[in-house]
């Protein structure tokens, strides 16, 4: 994966290796944390009312917003980056799954594997591509997601 | 598209046909509220700090967690939402791109084009999936994604 050139060019982009696993902590979502991000961008009653979650829902009680989950999964990202790197911004996200729900109390581990470093020296910027997931308190993934970020280099 | 006898079958469900597009309404994001999301979920300067932003970042200023121009899109799908459609739960997202920053004040409209209506009858249910946009005042596309939902049906 790492024996062409252009990968051990790439290998230059200090702090990035293809296959680099980050270990990002975790976030342990409240049921008021779930009802609050859910009634301001994401109101649905198996997101906000405990009630109808538990009678009408199909999840059997309150379930975290994707967009919420997402979100705890970013913050765990952006806390685990190193000083040194410095993001321009997201560019994109594919092949994002909702696995399992998120119920509340469950607590989210997250990871972050690099799985395509492209350098762009002209621009003084590099696209890395990473695996993430998260996983519950009983190691089942709830989200998995591949996503893509420039990032600044010093070429 | 509508022609063979799968997708016939599939325009059974009520309230769903390929090619149906719903404009989703508008929502403008304050600096206050970029501010206050980033905080809490994407603690990057360039989402946080107005001052580091203008003279770090590479926007010129503040621009919105991508995580949170989701949940203007999320919002909007939402409310846009007929009641007579019961959503089970969203499956998964693919090729979002974030195409362009979004700022402070910047008005963002969505669309949501149904693509694909996959009938799972014996389950009751059908997986619709929609080519969703965000453009801002300017009309200059800032999100695209491709979204798949669980809707209960009633075959």
């Amino acid at each position: 994966m790492t024996t062409n050139n252009a990968a051990t060019e790439d290998l230059k982009i200090e702090g990035f290796n293809v296959g680099d696993r980050n270990q990002l902590g975790s976030y342990t979502l409240t049921l008021e944390e779930i009802i609050s991000f859910a009634e301001q961008w994401d109101p649905q009653f198996f997101h906000t009312d405990p009630e109808r979650a538990a009678t009408e829902g199909f999840f059997g009680g309150i379930i975290a917003s994707g967009i919420q989950t997402m979100a705890v999964f970013q913050r765990l990202s952006i806390q685990s980056f190193s000083q040194n790197i410095k993001v321009i911004g997201g560019a994109g996200i594919k092949d994002l799954q909702f696995r399992r729900p998120v119920y509340p109390d469950d607590t989210l581990t997250g990871s972050l594997t690099v799985t395509d470093i492209h350098s762009e020296p002209e621009r003084k910027r590099a696209l890395i591509t990473y695996a993430g997931e998260l996983v519950n308190q009983k190691d089942e993934k709830v989200l998995v997601l591949t996503i893509s970020v420039y990032v600044q280099t010093n070429d």
